[in-house]
């Protein structure tokens, strides 16, 4: 595996991400670029002003999120497409395997990240951060039935898919340790803190602001 | 392509599926069997009476949820990895291109099926029609953001993704087309209405309780 100090540049033109720095989604996209080694350039996104509502975003991403990331002509939006993207074509098969079974496993976890984990434990702290309308108590029992899964499935693994690390630990990770943000306790899930150290000890881990390093 | 009158059969053993009549997402599993033409058993999970909340149930599917897929001594949950799961393994690369930019292209719409369908239009309907408990405006608001990105995106386009049909069009077919269950028109969105007829002129389509036809 490539750290960060072995970037690669494209025809000389670094992907450029659009990013927020408190979003969990757009850390996905961060992190893998910097596990990966890749270059990239961060356009700052600031939300609380609308950037992502403006004629130039939107023709970005019509969906007015972020992240989104540019890399040459090319434009993909929508974080977990975004992992996809990194790892077909910048990461042969090593986060993302090609064969029926692995691709299986490792889709089985994305659709948990933007299913429980997503819309229960990041609603959670979007509420309590950001002053979200979502109900909290729905988006908590949400998040903690997510956290019960991953729980039970990591008791006698390393990792979420295929024993490696690939795009399904990358997905659920940023708002599985950020979910204390959202006053939901990691302390149960001794199974999923162990793991959270593992994807930190990971060659070219970066931090996030909310994520404390084990 | 395959109809469901050339059905395979593999050592015998046809695929089970763990489904609900009125589950959008099961129907996602059953649509794209058909349209493989691939022969399985309907196993009906009766959710009102907590038949997936049982010890053999959960044994199969941590999450409790249908659909489920059991391929041989293949277990299969999430209705998006059995889309992917099926589309790899008997499905060459026509249902699931392989190449970046088209695997990344159909992920996109995986995503918004996940999200502005699941959370927004499949959970208004389930606030009307199964007494749900979450709040119908934000679902309602959420999944018409999803009908204006797929109705802009179609205006041009006979696909979702890479001119063709594809486990795009599959995930996120039923939820859309069950809107007007969840009391949200389909009127405004004539490329969508449009895309629902091309969905359902293909070879093989099954219908479901709920989606009419046009």
């Amino acid at each position: 595996m490539m750290g960060p100090n072995f970037a690669r540049t494209f025809g000389g033109h670094p992907m450029k991400l659009y990013h927020a720095a408190n979003s969990g989604n757009a850390f996905k996209a961060r992190l893998l670029l910097s596990l990966l080694g890749l270059e990239h350039e961060i356009v700052d996104v600031k939300l609380a002003a609308g950037d992502n509502r403006t004629d130039a975003f939107l023709a970005l991403n019509p969906r007015g999120q972020i992240p989104v990331l540019v890399d040459g002509d090319r434009v993909i939006w929508d974080s977990q497409a975004i992992l996809v993207y990194l790892a077909r074509r910048h990461g042969g098969e090593d986060w993302l395997p090609l064969d029926a079974d692995g691709m299986t496993e490792v889709m089985q976890w994305l659709a948990v990240a933007e299913n429980e984990l997503l819309f229960g434990l990041a609603r959670a702290r979007a509420v309590l951060l950001f002053d979200r309308a979502w109900n909290y108590e729905q988006c908590k029992t949400l998040g903690e039935a997510g956290l019960q899964v991953l729980e039970a499935h990591l008791a006698d693994r390393d990792w979420l898919a295929v024993d490696r690390p690939t795009i399904a630990d990358i997905a659920c990770y940023p708002y599985v340790a950020l979910a204390p943000e959202g006053n939901i306790s990691l302390s149960p899930y001794a199974a999923v803190q162990a793991w959270i150290g593992r994807v930190q000890g990971l060659p070219g881990y970066v931090d996030m602001v909310g994520i404390t390093r084990q």
